[in-house]
């Protein structure tokens, strides 16, 4: 991997320019030290709209590609961003890794246990990175309250709660434009709904809970339950929208409504995840953290897609022993405050910029700094595969009747001795914008 | 057991007179058609103090007991009221049962599934009842909730969250002056958390939300999994609360501070059940509805102590397809007011007497009520054993690692054929104060 100083310029390729892909890729254009090389789509029209995305940011044309494997192999790009439907982002992690490529790999469930084994070999063996692009790591509350929880306020950690709360019914059932694989009229999130029954998108919410709990640096998952409830909101919705001569009207959902995740760690905390995407309900990721000395909890959150103020509204509540007054949950907001880490205060004096209220700017910015300076990511492989392989893991447990399921330790015994990094960045953000 | 006409008075006796027993009989003492006669404890002085309470609200003088046994056998009682330290419930129960009187059992853990199927034999054997003094199915919001179910509101019900969140640690660990069983200054609430890992207060949570899933009426609980986190909340506070030489100094503790359960019902929905009584943080009972078209949660509680307005503040909100707007929650207070329970309309015209916001009042009115008639009760022996064996079927898949545990049929299959009972006695109710 061609190694670059913080002054140099950072080379990416994009494969998979839809939708999510298409956005990290304009993120990635607001940055000075990003230059795009090559895209990569098996859709045409969203090559070409990414070529000219990248044209109209005034750098130089890009290479399209419609093949990961023959892109992945130039020996100009130092990363490569993967925005691929779910059940290819593993293997095209493995691929770009195999080219000596460091790899941003947008978050999914894993297909099996087993893939992600090999994402860990592949790294171990190339010494090529893979970041997760978990953009809900960089929450400025949940990075408020991992500082809160390092600097001990919290007591000793014992329980978190998290999930994937959003109502997706209408893009599961019938699609959307940008799907790659089209089957029935329903894209990839759909297939998956159809043939799985797991929490299949469990990143979101377990991402910053892991970092707090130090799940891979001290700490690790060391076996879950996961309990599923009948399917009907899929049904219900197709029922009562879509005429009965619909591709997707018949459609047998193997998808529990709300499956349920406990997970045991080696330090003894537990954590409930929620997987919850078929039934009409406001956006929430359920976090939830509590220890010996209180707690916090995110209470309210809504996304402004509007072009004028883009953002997020995040409220949450907290209580602290011998702080909050009788019993009573006090407002987050001065916490948040005090305890804002600093990569959160200097892109707030920058101004904010689109993509989750900030968040998908940040998560970006960590892995451009980590490519450009060779670094081990701040969210490294081993989260990837830790965090993803929640999803067979979870429809292993369902599948036999709620049975616990052990864990694999993809660290094979290096959890007890790493140290924690993500988060720890803040001083180091260069000028960058 | 002697029958009685809406207008005769029910004739009660009272075993365990102490905290909550003795809370109990005042609320009884209210109510013009209950009459006293006998009350019970082997403290002698809570049977004095409650000897004093009959008396002074113009009552015959009771007599005094100190053996359960003995009391039951007398034939002018029609029911009698237990609160008795936890493990001595159920058999009391049974002892009562077995004396042909209708019991109104005060909430806690079974020790055993077995001593359940003893309680329900023993009323299905004798043909008396056993009603559960589950306050909690009687909260405002909660019977609103339970009738908007019932009327379809939310859709096809598929998945629920409740729980026990209130912080113990202090009457956990010093045990209090009321007290039966004490043990190294620890009360019975002290030794069940010295003692066993599991879901020890299960009914709080789960009795509203089994009368919204119509569990023994037509659906049942099939199976469990529960994972208890690490015990630390109470050590921690004893070691900053107390000198070394005290008795619970050095306690080993064996609940775990957060025990999460997942119960899965012969209709396919899920609850989350949690037991939270070893941290700090406010109280909660984490009530949560979910349907195919829509969603309801608890999201605040607050008991007011004071003796001027005593009460119980409560909010919630929900989210209703093509009802709320934008996927944003909305405050519960208008379907509060268009779906109240009649009980709750009338109660609200009487004016409010005290007891957690009149939840211990309308509890022991239908116990009152269904005694005075000989009614099958609202809360009944099934409901009981159902609700308390949860804390041993805990207990038991915790010390299996989690395993998957199946739940007893009670009912041995008329659970597909009973009708719901609770929440419909509002327009039976007579002048009673």
């Amino acid at each position: 991997m061609a190694k670059n100083t913080d002054n140099q310029k950072v080379r990416l390729g994009f494969t998979g320019v839809g939708g999510r892909g298409a956005h990290l890729l304009e993120r990635c254009l607001d940055m000075n030290d990003v230059d795009v090389l090559t895209v990569c789509d098996i859709q045409e029209r969203h090559c070409q709209r990414a070529w000219k995305e990248v044209v109209e940011s005034g750098r130089p044309e890009p290479k399209i590609y419609e093949d990961h494997g023959q892109m992945v192999k130039r020996d100009d790009l130092d990363g490569v961003v993967i925005a691929t439907p779910w059940e290819s982002h593993i293997s095209m992690a493995i691929t770009a890794m195999e080219a000596d490529k460091f790899v941003g790999l947008e978050v999914g469930p894993a297909n099996s246990v087993e893939e992600c084994w090999e994402l860990v070999r592949t790294a171990e063996e190339t010494g090529s990175h893979c970041m997760l692009l978990e953009n809900c790591c960089y929450y400025r509350d949940c990075m408020a309250v991992l500082n809160m929880v390092r600097q001990g306020i919290f007591g000793e950690l014992v329980h978190c709660r998290c999930g994937y709360g959003h109502d997706l019914r209408e893009p599961i059932i019938t699609g959307s434009e940008t799907a790659l694989n089209q089957k029935d009229g329903r894209n990839y999130r759909g297939l998956h709904n159809e043939k799985r029954n797991g929490d299949l998108y469990p990143t979101h919410g377990i991402g910053p809970m892991a970092k707090c709990l130090n799940v891979n640096s001290g700490n690790r998952f060391v076996s879950l339950t996961s309990t599923a409830s009948k399917s009907r909101g899929l049904d219900d919705w197709a029922e009562n929208n879509l005429e009965p001569n619909h591709p997707s009207y018949n459609v047998d959902w193997s998808i529990g409504d709300i499956v349920t995740t406990v997970l045991k760690c080696a330090n003894g905390e537990t954590v409930i995840v929620n997987h919850d995407v078929s039934l009409p309900r406001p956006y929430s990721n359920m976090y939830h953290v509590q220890g010996t000395n209180g707690i916090w909890k995110r209470t309210f959150e809504s996304i402004d897609h509007s072009e004028e103020n883009p953002g997020l509204t995040l409220e949450s509540s907290i209580y602290l022993e011998k702080k909050s007054s009788g019993h009573e949950w006090e407002s987050f907001d001065t916490y948040q405050t005090n305890h804002d880490n600093p990569v959160w205060e200097e892109y707030l004096e920058m101004g904010r910029k689109a993509g989750h209220g900030g968040i998908d700017h940040l998560v970006l910015r960590d892995y451009v700094m980590s490519v450009k300076r060779g670094e081990h990511p701040p969210i490294d492989v081993y989260d990837a595969a830790t965090w993803m392989v929640i999803s067979p893991l979870s429809e292993r447990s369902i599948a036999l009747g709620n049975e616990p399921v052990a864990f694999p330790d993809f660290t094979n015994g290096a959890w007890m001795n790493n140290d924690p990094k993500f988060g720890l960045l803040g001083d180091d953000l260069p000028e960058h914008l």
